[in-house]
């Protein structure tokens, strides 16, 4: 695993992604790091939040202090989850596997993608018996192929998951021009093991002016009546990632989600959509605290995370930094960026005068109006 | 032609227009590409599609949806058109046949220009007799010329043209210093084919202190009074080309325009103009649905002609990027530039849950006032 | 002269700029184009006319419009003044001379800066008998030797200056960093001729604690009171260059000044000061009409010119774009660049549909508020 | 001392800081120059003042203006105060002594860092006597130790310090990014000199889940109680350094602090900390007047010390530019950077036709609301 050995450094989580730039091929990083069109939606993610001002206080006791969190009925040691990242074992040979000991070791929450490159049970076998880990929860879209998306949901239930995690904001994939620009394809050996035998619909037979996509493949585009289905092949919590709009916030409580992720996939599917930093507060406002809402997206730094938090979010997902850590130094790179985001969240707390993520709200500076 | 075909595959009309500037010569690209002074409304045309955010609404039924738009009593398989543009043969032999062409065979309409380097029946010719094309339309000025004009717009209507396009933005030429510093001249062999035969008038003798502008050229620019004259000499419906003031749209609906195309002509006559996203809403709103508003400038991304749809216009005029698909591969070219524009409206309308375009008014993100 | 003579041919004022730089040495150029300290205001004056946005209408009767303004009793051919700048004979040989020539034979009105390196009485001689001329006026800093101030003030009288321009916004001179880092330094051959015999009074002694500013030069400096003592010695109408407050403004027409000038020295005296631009409209407002107001700093294209008389201004003068054109071809540079101002100021006229200067307060676009 | 000769002239503290940016090893200039993670307040901090714009009013008497300040019950010939840093040794061999003989010569305050790398005495005697000096005060921390503490406290009283500057901004470090790149570590011969002997207590042994921070170090961090310990064990006035928020400004108040400082710890503590330009007035507004408000951060022209002043500053700290100067001459480098203010403060003044610093409010300039 010499191979995998950071040569510098990193030191942040900047450092990380500058390394695994230089360890990962063109085609792999474009694949990773990429987003949709002009990536002005990834680029925004990551702005936003940099943007917020914190308002600091001073003097205030500290002792005590925690980054302590309720989700689901849990207590977690820190809000950090591992965003669901298909093909992990493009960034590591240990892949998912990597990543899930480290979240495990760092009580980090782990959502595995239902295109993981390991197979989901192996995954769960490894962190199941770990008291300190954060929850494992499993990823999936609502396949056309129903007979597989409930083999699958049972699989996951079997396998020991605790939450199903249902991504909403992809019916299509998005245009990802830096991606087809490297000419990314999967290499041997690399696959959505978890998803073998699923059945793809033929095509349509299209009449003249028809649409290839809204007359063929969005005709078995999940709507919300499936979200219904889907509850009745499952006693696991559902989660619906991808939900931007309030008004889909209140939706996603109408058909009984056991909480949202306000997410804008990561800035890979719809270019211009604004960060996720922008459109936390109103879904935190619709949901009321009703639901737990989670966010992620452009999540870089721990006051990044304290910013969040400020903002309404019950918890936080990392993604790419997760899979540059990975790419940096498999299990061990992972612990590390998750050991960084935790630790900076900590000093950004004490530095804030915030000794508990309860007290997050009045971490943000509010300009005076003049 | 073996020169025109690309060595690199294009995938988005970014990268048409850097195909193209490596193919076409300095002074060519910057007649084609420039704009006025320093281009500050060229630049801005661009991004003003761009910083506007999309909203999403997800787990909405899709199946069905399609981009159809109704225009002038015809109903369009999509909102697309290709904007006048002048000797489409500098970027290529085929010039404005393979421009019509692709543009029949993607069902998008196109605006011949009155400065073509192709005969207007020719063009008519190749692409009347497709069931699928968009509407044809033939673009003019109002020449001090009379008797020319008249017979231009006959010649015009005998073709085939459905509709006349009058560029009223444009009584003097723009100060284009980037055309100019490139020392762009028309080549041999292209020239405005359709305007043999026109008069131009003497210079008037100018007293001491008179404007050569004013007291010369000026003194026969079109004013709302020649729109009436023009509708007596034809049955066609006339569309006012080049108006962003709502004052000026209200008269435009006065003088019995049959509809109106938001445009700063591309950047390229007064420069500090606002970009035409800005200046769309506006029109929409001083029309009120009475006549069709259409638009151009900037319109890059599927994205952009959503974002169009959503301020409330009938349809888009896609100008440079035909140019560069042009240059990058004659109609074949073109076709690819129409196809990824529509594929992207199509995904830009999925992923924001929006089944037609008629419903398009929800897509953008409305800034929360914190 | 050949060495004078441009190589390029410049089409605009930024082609005049780089033009220039590349013909003058570094100190020189450090010294004419140089602003304070940081230089933000002699860059925000340049971006705060671009930013300002025009509102185009169409179809407008143009025939018979003009740039015709009235200034103090008079009817100017346009509103383009050439502001004062020193030591012009650090440009061209010609200096003053060729700068006064261009400037008469285009119709533009001259400011003399005190600090000519020409005579005043040859300067005046050069273009009193040219009919079509615009206006010759004489600036002046009110000096503490008052004597030497008087016989200034009478000489240009007698000579044919038909206003005098107290600059009044420089009792100290600014932080001229530019110009101190490239070692600049006049010439031989080159003076303020005409404040030879200037009577410069000796240090004060100052005691501890003492400031060599306030305690010594500044005790020196003018007021309000003394411009009654100018109107004293004078017949001719003076106007008070550097007013930026509207209080000041309010003052100035108290004092009996025939006008204001809206400067901030170019950007010379005090940096983060605003742009010209953005202090003109309170200035207009305080006025009222009662005197005119006139406007210097970052203008370099005819749309500013136009948006400067949108704004309110009465005239405008251009300052280091004729120092470009003397630099680039003495006299006939210099004309080059007042024919460029007013082509392209007809232009925007036009394409504004804006036929003469007192309707331009239309041509600005007042953003929609949302 | 040959080697700390600056071999060109700086002119302004752009200069200085360049020129030190040569002179010191980049490890050493990561330390002194550096912020907190991604350097956004640091950066924010000079940008802020920059944009803060100013008004300038014209012909007002001007004779007898000065800079002098009330501050604690002295008269101040400026504003200006050398802020706490610690290991000015680094900079030069002279470190604090010069710094200090500088400010004592040119009247500005001092405030002595408690990681000084000279004894606290010794600076003391450098410059009591000197009649024109500014105010001598000494910064420190209030750490665990607290009879350590109690000394200290009394060794500066006893050595003549005439207020406590206590920090309570940095109950940890901030996560210095740029400096742990650089690998900085102090040099042998450069200490704390003054810190010898304090007691650190031992690491606290943790249970499980428990955090390093939170359950350790911050169990001994500083509380608002702590404020009255410090009172009883000294006689000297306590400013309260590193208040942002005016709710902590109130209960300084509460809490007897004779003064506070306005500060972020010049960027090196909480990134994104808004800039102390903008936090200034809200503390400003909340102490009315009660108390002293000082301010830090970003100061880097005259015109910066008098919109602090036109904010409602009392008075304003000078911190990194003195350790250009430092570098760059030694005593004499300090000396020119204090002078280069002052001079530059003056010449902004009597720009604006500011006589006084008591009359600074009037000199910001306030946009016109359109």
């Amino acid at each position: 695993m010499s191979a995998h050995t950071p040569t510098t450094t990193p030191g942040n989580l900047a450092d990380h992604e500058a390394l695994a730039a230089r360890r990962l091929d063109a085609a792999t990083w474009a694949y990773f790091n990429g987003g949709a069109a002009d990536e002005t939606t990834l680029r925004a993610n990551v702005q936003a939040w940099q943007q917020l001002k914190l308002a600091s206080r001073v003097l205030r006791p500290l002792a005590g202090g925690h980054t302590r969190v309720r989700l689901l009925g849990r207590t977690l040691t820190h809000p950090l989850l591992v965003a669901p990242m298909a093909h992990q074992r493009l960034a590591h040979p240990d892949g998912e596997r990597a990543t899930a000991l480290a979240a495990a070791a760092l009580g980090a929450g782990l959502v595995l993608s239902t295109q993981a490159s390991t197979p989901l049970e192996d995954v769960a076998r490894l962190v199941l018996s770990d008291a300190d880990r954060g929850p494992l929860w499993f990823q999936l879209y609502l396949q056309p192929d129903r007979g597989f998306t409930r083999d699958l949901v049972q699989r996951a239930e079997a396998a020991g998951y605790e939450a199903l995690v249902l991504t909403v904001d992809a019916p299509v994939s998005g245009v990802r021009d830096r991606e087809r620009r490297a000419g990314f394809a999967l290499p041997p050996g690399v696959s959505a093991v978890n998803l073998q035998g699923l059945h793809t619909p033929p095509a349509a037979v299209l009449q003249p002016g028809q649409s290839a996509l809204f007359d063929n493949l969005l005709t078995r585009a999940p709507t919300w009546a499936d979200i219904a289905w889907l509850r009745s092949v499952t006693r696991l919590p559902v989660l619906l990632k991808g939900i931007t709009h309030p008004a889909d916030a209140r939706l996603a409580m109408e058909h009984g989600a056991a909480g949202v992720i306000v997410s804008n996939h990561g800035g890979r599917t719809l270019d211009t959509l604004p960060p996720t930093a922008e459109l936390l507060p109103a879904v935190v406002q619709a949901v009321d605290g009703a639901l737990p809402v989670l966010v992620d997206g452009g999540i870089r730094r721990g006051t990044d995370v304290l910013k969040a938090m400020a903002l309404g979010a019950s918890a936080v997902l990392v993604g790419r930094p997760v899979l540059h850590g990975l790419a940096n130094g498999g299990a061990e790179g992972v612990a590390h960026v998750l050991r960084l985001l935790r630790d900076e969240l900590e000093i950004a707390m004490a530095l804030c005068g915030c000794r508990q993520l309860s007290d997050a709200a009045s971490v943000l500076h509010q300009p005076t109006r003049t």
